[in-house]
């Protein structure tokens, strides 16, 4: 069966910010040694599995622009834009309905577009196998990620560690849960029934909509009769009309909470979620000091700080444990325990008007 | 007897870096809620009781330049070029040089170009008493500062704690004391024969060339050379040759801690030599949360800070007592406690070559 992939890239990540910006989210940002941004990458380590003709991305159209310009190859056609963000659930439906114009099914994977893969033919293997359940009747597919440390940020997938007759290494998921505290995350590593929610699904475009049908019938409606609209005069109003009136709902809490026949393949291909600034400190090199350190940099008695620069000299003196973020037009210094509240400068921000920081 | 003044102000001021700058040092930076550069500031205290015809400067001829822009009323010919630093007792003696061309006989009041005084009219009314203590035979006299704690970054004068006929409020010098440790420090508060040693000192033109010619008779030679050559077309060639031949020694190891009959005054207005950064949280006034913020700044659960910006947003959580400051094109962010090391930056900096940034 054709296979067909969605990256969700709609995203804002305010917390990158100074780098991450309204009109420049985390997604279109290079935050790896390697130069190129977390987009960018996401699509090379797909396109040993999914021909790039196939590959659909939603975001906001004010994206537009930068998903042309850092992704030159992707038809445009394929960039879905979305007119409001209303979380997953609308935004796979809109691309679903965009796929089953193109193709009577399909398998469609759907992945975030700010995540990061060490091992990339593990995950391409990985995703192979999922795809090859998803193909089997109306099985939805999640890759869980075999967790590393009882992580309070994450959901979880808790599922049923026995062998499945037929699903090669897919297990039957039991159910999925929040955000734990620590103490409960503590527990889900301990039992060994618990992997991480990395937000990666696979499953037929037939299935999710069946599925759209059943458990979100008035988001199917409007699908379908935005759908109907697809490459006609018609399509953009269509959708500016119905789209935004659908609920803000995530595909968790609006699907996979609710249907049977989930799988899980736990991946072990090195997933990072990258979801603050501290997950430099994984996918960065650090000296000898402990600091992740980039552009023109003086440090004097200064360890374990992460320092993004730009061509201005930043000199730190007896420094500890800080992030350290300069632009153009904004520094941040930040503790890395308080790293959460970087979403306080912007709201702060926010209600003086200042939207040129935003 | 006619009153003329010395403001030295060839200093660096290191500690000010990245404010200060080789082409910038303190005394040419505002660093008061006033506004105006600290040598503004120490003309302006002074203008009561010296006429501004009468007030010499010492600098580096590099400032020239900067001198006259932020002091257009000293007449050019007041302000004394250096060709290289020598200390104190080199630059005094060059002054005295000078002025000992323009009257035959004068008080000359020494005083430091980037200190702060609180309340300048009772700095003033102790210059007047310090000059006419000076007035009187061969007296050399230091204005002592009553100390407020055991600051182990200041010389102490050590002094005869008895009312001595005839002087009025000064006070008999027993010796010069270096910069002591913390437990020596406290000792000598504790022992009210104490003060903290200025820089500021009051005597006769005819009084400090005598004791030059005492203590440092190859100095005396050597000025009086220049002092010959002043006025003439020989003056730049003969202090450019013979002025960078004497040695660099402060006028309290030179003079000071040789001479009899000193005196010192204390002084209790509001003195404060603004060493480092961290004399801003004693001269400028701090908000709730102890933070001493200028520019455009943000703060989130941080307390205790020094925040020197300028129109670049500086946005900080969860930070104490750091000290922060931005220019054009270097920033600094420097733990408080090791404002000492900030020269540590300057060192790397001139190892590499990045003159620019000195």
């Amino acid at each position: 069966m054709q296979k067909t992939a969605l990256i969700m890239a709609g995203g804002r990540g305010e917390r990158f910010w100074p780098r991450s910006r309204k009109n420049m989210p985390k997604q279109f940002l290079s935050l790896t040694d390697e130069g190129k941004t977390m987009i960018q990458l996401t699509i090379e380590r797909l396109l040993p599995i999914v021909d790039v003709k196939d590959i659909f991305i939603a975001t906001n159209k004010d994206y537009l622009a930068l998903m042309k310009e850092q992704l030159p190859d992707i038809p445009e056609e394929n960039i879905i834009c979305e007119p409001i963000g209303r979380n997953t659930a609308p935004c796979i439906a809109l691309a679903a309905a965009h796929i089953s114009k193109k193709y009577d099914d399909a398998i469609m994977m759907v992945l975030p577009s700010d995540h990061l893969v060490k091992y990339s033919s593990m995950f391409q293997t990985t995703l192979r196998d999922a795809c090859d359940v998803a193909m089997e009747g109306d099985n939805l597919v999640t890759i869980g990620i075999t967790p590393d440390y009882p992580e309070t940020g994450y959901g979880y997938i808790k599922f049923v560690n026995e062998y499945s007759e037929g699903n090669g290494r897919a297990f039957k998921v039991d159910s999925f849960v929040e955000k734990p505290d620590l103490e409960k995350a503590k527990e889900y590593i301990a039992s060994d029934e618990y992997l991480w929610n990395s937000g990666m699904f696979m499953w037929k475009i037939s299935t999710i909509l069946q599925k759209i049908e059943a458990f979100m019938p008035d988001v199917y409606e409007g699908i379908m009769e935005i759908r109907n609209a697809l490459g006609t005069s018609m399509q953009e109003d269509v959708l500016e009309r119905i789209f935004p009136k659908f609920p803000s709902i995530s595909i968790d809490y609006g699907i996979m909470e609710k249907a049977k026949n989930i799988y899980t393949i736990p991946g072990t291909f090195g997933w990072d979620d990258v979801g603050s600034w501290l997950a430099l400190e994984r996918i960065k090199r650090s000296n000898e000091y402990g600091n992740i350190v980039d552009g023109n940099i003086v440090t004097i008695n200064t360890k374990n700080c992460i320092i993004q620069g730009t061509g201005k000299l930043i000199a730190t003196v007896g420094l500890d444990d800080l992030i350290i973020v300069d632009t153009e037009d904004a520094t941040l210094i930040c503790d890395k325990d308080q790293t959460y509240d970087i979403k306080k400068v912007l709201e702060n921000l926010k209600i003086c008007n200042r939207n040129e920081y935003l």
